[in-house]
């Protein structure tokens, strides 16, 4: 079911598919995110004339391009290299004519990669904020409201440069509702957000603002708002969506005789707690067989949270999972894997982990108390501790969480 | 579908159906809960024999009987009142004979009604762990393992002071799995729990132990364990499930064109992460037809608990469904009602509250933040100011929460 959600959102199947038609001009590639690169590759693999470009994507997420020069560069904390990279692709879409064509290819992670800091600001001033949003639980929409007002590309800058210029955009978006103004910080798309919304944002977590941030929170330097002439050739394409995997996972579930059950493509809420519903869900399963009898597939995705209270190890995939496998209690017949589909759960090596009715006690078995990791954030060291990873690598995509929990037919 | 839910559980209903035979000898009806008093009327207009008895209920709870004494007392944090009931009802089951009947009537709240403090404690002690465990965020679980072992009549000592009578129970379950050892701490049920299991629930939510409760904790006076020769005449029967409400209100959604989608009888987690799986959801349901395309009615039940962190006022399904109304921002065709059943939300007046579409734009227009009073956990004070409280007084029954959310078709 994950290799089923991952092919569904795979630049190289899905790019090739929505190329617009070749303009009389130039053709400029220019992007950012995590599948960044790959979209570039699945690009100049198709399209029919010339073209030139740069894109950014995350350290590790390159592949090798012939035409499209791939920068790698920090996430989720932006670095200079992403800095430096943005100035490039904003000046490379100045200076452009009606006849030539912009294609823009935005996924997850475009937000922290294109990070080229608002006049008055330093990259240091955008790394402070954005570390202070990650830490916070803030929610992907408001750091990226925050993120906007802090840059000189994003919420429309870059489709404002690129004007008079045809901007195409290719999206495959990582966020609830497939909103293109959020994913990415929508470069090419207006902004509906104000300066007012990012400082209610940075009120809201008690966000410390520096002179110069205050300042910038103060300014006249508005992002280009919906109905702006300047977004009059712009058009945007979302080529992969959340629900596009769920919808492919449940498909596989299905030829495995497993009835689907999609929960949602874009919940929310703290990771342990997110965990306990569909905990409680798979026991309505077991015990009533309700909303569908076993065998069942309960499907979700979306972006929890995790507010960090212990020092341990692990993104929100490791958190949700350690704590179903807390609240299931060794409870036979349900198995589980949670995994981000970008290949990266957090900051660790994994996309996420399996868990099944004896991962409690392989953990006892391997000195691991579950609940007491579970206090300490640490989902990444128990399932390491089990050898119940999900390594996969950077996956060169990103749909979000996918989540996927098995419920047998009881005995 | 709330009226429905309740119906189900309805003791005046429910109880009749499950009367054992009458006994030899004498018949004893004993109680605690806050369904004991509308019970304990029911056995009365339906038993075709002499009885007496004592029951214990909730203040506020009680209903006028003929032949069996009500007692009100305190909930959750127990009083003076359900102690020197609690120990009448021990007394009076002692001495009897193996043709007497013991007919046991449990409920939600039978825990903190039923506080007769074990030897060598206070009800004070007893009072400082109620209060304690009830703000830390203890599963009821939890808490009733810890109750338990503090008691010297819980954990299935009422039972064992009966024996040789016969004991019939009839149980209201307001818990999850409905396991007859945890609802109202099972008075008449074998513990499977220990004084190690206790401790290591104070330990994990850091509750101060007095020193005689210390001590208490280190004693050998275990509860009787599953297997004692005294249960071997004690039954019991589950008359009324949070399941039964949610079938009934189910069943009165199907009535009224809305397909009826139960996520589960016993959902647990901090209420307002809780809600935002809820809004996932429905939104799911709008944007993508899934679980089942609307109209639907999602419907849930079990315990949500509330970490306080503000000053307001409210229980948890006041601050469920608030959290539900901030994360729909206004969302066009979804209503939802969150209610306890036995009619009282935490510590107010109120069983719980209704919101639509336009409960933030009414609470503004009241002056009312409702961000801000979800920040205060005040879902009372927001509810109340816009008038959408339902407010049923106590029903006299208890089968936990009950939340429905109704998803119309998109226009």
């Amino acid at each position: 079911m994950l290799d089923a959600a991952l092919a569904a959102c795979n630049p190289a199947l899905c790019v090739p598919l929505h190329l617009p038609s070749l303009p009389k001009g130039r053709t400029v590639v220019v992007g950012a995110g995590k599948a960044a690169a790959a979209m570039a590759q699945a690009v100049e693999q198709h399209w029919p004339g010339p073209l030139d470009g740069l894109v950014v994507t995350r350290y590790g997420h390159g592949v090798p391009c012939q035409r499209i020069e791939v920068v790698e560069a920090s996430h989720p904390v932006p670095d200079a290299a992403g800095a430096a990279a943005a100035g490039r692709i904003l000046e490379s879409v100045k200076g452009l004519t009606r006849d030539d064509l912009v294609l823009c290819l935005v996924s997850g992670g475009a937000s922290a990669l294109l990070a080229l800091a608002a006049p008055g600001l330093t990259l240091a001033d955008k790394q402070q904020v954005n570390r202070s949003l990650l830490k916070c639980g803030a929610a992907i929409s408001e750091m990226n409201c925050v993120r906007k007002h802090l840059s000189a590309i994003k919420g429309g800058r870059l489709a404002a440069a690129a004007y008079p210029a045809r901007v195409v955009s290719l999206i495959i978006s990582d966020v609830p509702g497939d909103d293109v103004s959020i994913i990415g910080s929508g470069p090419t798309v207006p902004d509906p957000t104000s300066f007012a919304d990012a400082r209610a944002i940075c009120e809201k977590y008690k966000i410390a603002l520096s002179a110069s941030l205050a300042a910038r929170f103060a300014s006249a330097d508005e992002t280009p708002k919906p109905g702006d002439p300047r977004f009059a050739r712009a058009e945007t394409i979302l080529i992969a969506r959340p629900q596009d995997a769920l919808e492919a996972a449940a498909a596989a579930a299905r030829r495995a005789g497993y009835q689907p059950v999609i929960l949602g493509d874009s919940l929310e809420g703290e990771a342990r707690d997110v965990a306990l519903v569909h905990a409680g869900i798979a026991r309505q399963v077991l015990r009533h067989g309700q909303p569908q009898p076993a065998p069942v597939a309960l499907i979700s995705g979306g972006e929890t949270t995790v507010t960090l209270r212990g020092s341990g190890r692990g993104g929100r995939n490791a958190e949700f999972l350690l704590a179903l496998t807390v609240a299931l209690d060794g409870q036979p017949g349900i198995h589980a894997l949670a995994c981000d589909t970008d290949g990266i759960d957090g900051t660790e090596d994994n996309a996420g982990a399996i868990a099944g009715p004896d991962s409690l006690a392989r953990g006892r078995a391997n000195g691991l108390d579950a609940k007491a990791m579970l206090a300490d954030n640490d989902g990444y060291g128990f399932f390491a501790g089990i050898d119940d990873l999900i390594v996969t690598g950077p996956t060169r995509t990103n749909v979000n969480d996918f989540r996927v929990i098995l419920v047998e037919r009881p005995a």
